[in-house]
């Protein structure tokens, strides 16, 4: 049969795990190919997309292939897959393609907004899956500006917008001032926006904020927090929405004390979130 | 389950041909990623490599995708889904990248050689399942040089070299003069060279002649005849070898009947070989 044929030219791969990777690579492969039947103009129509995806791809910005593993679902599964933490810790959603390093230290509170929106405070602590505070974790914060884009991505915002490292302090408390995030569309001008096109699926993530959170002796955790209200939480293009990521943006009044300390004229939204760290 | 919700997620595509597709993909891709269960790292590599691939491909002669294809047995199956001919009916073969359009017309036995090697004759019939002949059909063929190379792929080849369209006779015979075809490797010098190399796999494909046998009422009919005598059959980098399309080339005398009548001066080779077509 020839899919064994072609497992079997596999067989002499040096390295045992390629082996394998490509074994089961070309069984699954097949398998798609004997359920479907794809005709020979559906198949050169499959060949002409992958062409196009990579043609898509620079080096800087656009992964047009990461953004179509987003869109069918692999990435959140490879996440998954390699964050199995422990009963209790935070759980994990995608790290998406537009993290930058070495973003601005913040103070405790700090405003990381450099462009409009509704100002929120976001806060809570950081513990261990006992409840005990871990000081000193670092949470790197990023979240698109109101037009739904990245500062790095935009090039219009000013350096480490709505981009910043906080740390917690001896309580295991963090806080960040920032504006309410916005649901935003994953680009749409290549070969995924046509498939989403052609399939009825719309592009828009739920609105949300990135986190990267470490700190020595725990296992890193990449998540997010979705805005409970966002009408695109059960429809998320790249399936990143886990329930327990969910948070309520409270209306807060100008003048209250959280106001005062945080120095917010006006009225503002409060979100709090406690993240629980698996021992690494 | 992440699965259903990103097959879910396909549910409202207009076209139920599309749906069923994008569904049935999403599904063996998750497999194989369960199955496999990939690092960020190994995941990141497959988007690199994918990347690669897609950029290795200009709109003229090199599509590397199409190589992907060949090398991991899906172009062959594609072949085979949708070439089920009846029993009796000569076996099919990849097409390949290297068909051109418009190709010389050739008279029986006219020599499509322009270029050095040792020459041969191939000829024989076509004919239907019950064995009756078939007149006028046009036996488009194709080789490459000994370097390896076809004309159009090769520059330096004059135009129409080692290509032809023949025509068979009231007898249903047709007869090519041409040069004995070499053992070739598919191009290394992309992603799919380096997987190759990787794997411990060669690029070579065991010589063969390229036939597209049209007649009207009756089924094209792509396929190759293959060299018996060639190393590489049994590991064929395409996997496109099938038993019954091997012929042999039987030395034959430099005075001989068949000689005079082709105008070969000096000894040569003969194969021999009858298509069967089914009908349409
Ligand atoms: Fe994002
Ligand atoms: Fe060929």
């Amino acid at each position: 049969m020839l899919t064994e044929q072609v497992v079997a030219s596999f067989e002499n791969t040096p390295n045992p795990r390629l082996r394998a990777l490509m074994q089961s690579l070309v069984r699954h492969l097949h398998a798609f190919v004997r359920e479907t039947e794809p005709t020979e103009a559906e198949w050169m129509t499959a060949i002409r997309f992958l062409t196009e995806t990579g043609k898509m791809c620079d080096d800087v910005v656009r992964q047009e292939f990461i953004l179509l593993s987003d869109t069918l679902g692999v990435s959140m599964l490879v996440d998954a897959i390699n964050h199995r933490y422990a009963t209790g810790a935070t759980e994990t959603t995608v790290f998406g393609p537009f993290y930058m390093e070495g973003m601005p230290e913040r103070t405790f509170g700090e405003n990381m907004a450099h462009t409009p929106g509704e100002p929120v405070v976001v806060r809570g602590r950081v513990l261990t899956i006992d409840g005990a505070p871990i000081t000193d974790a670092v949470l790197d914060v990023w979240q698109t500006a109101q037009n739904g884009m990245y500062s790095g991505q935009d090039t219009q915002q000013p350096h480490g917008n709505l981009r910043g490292r906080y740390r917690t302090d001896a309580e295991g408390r963090y806080a960040i001032t920032t504006i309410l995030p916005v649901s935003y569309p994953i680009p749409t001008d290549g070969p995924v926006g046509k498939m989403l096109d052609a399939t009825g699926r719309h592009p828009w993530r739920p609105a949300h904020l990135h986190f990267m959170i470490e700190a020595p002796g725990y296992r890193t955790l990449v998540t997010h927090l979705f805005d409970e209200s966002d009408p695109y939480l059960k429809s998320d293009a790249v399936f990143g929405v886990k329930p327990s990521l969910m948070v309520e943006y409270r209306q807060r009044d100008a003048h209250d004390q959280l106001a005062r300390q945080f120095e917010l004229s006006g009225p503002y939204r409060e979100a709090t979130y406690d993240f629980t760290l698996d021992r690494g």
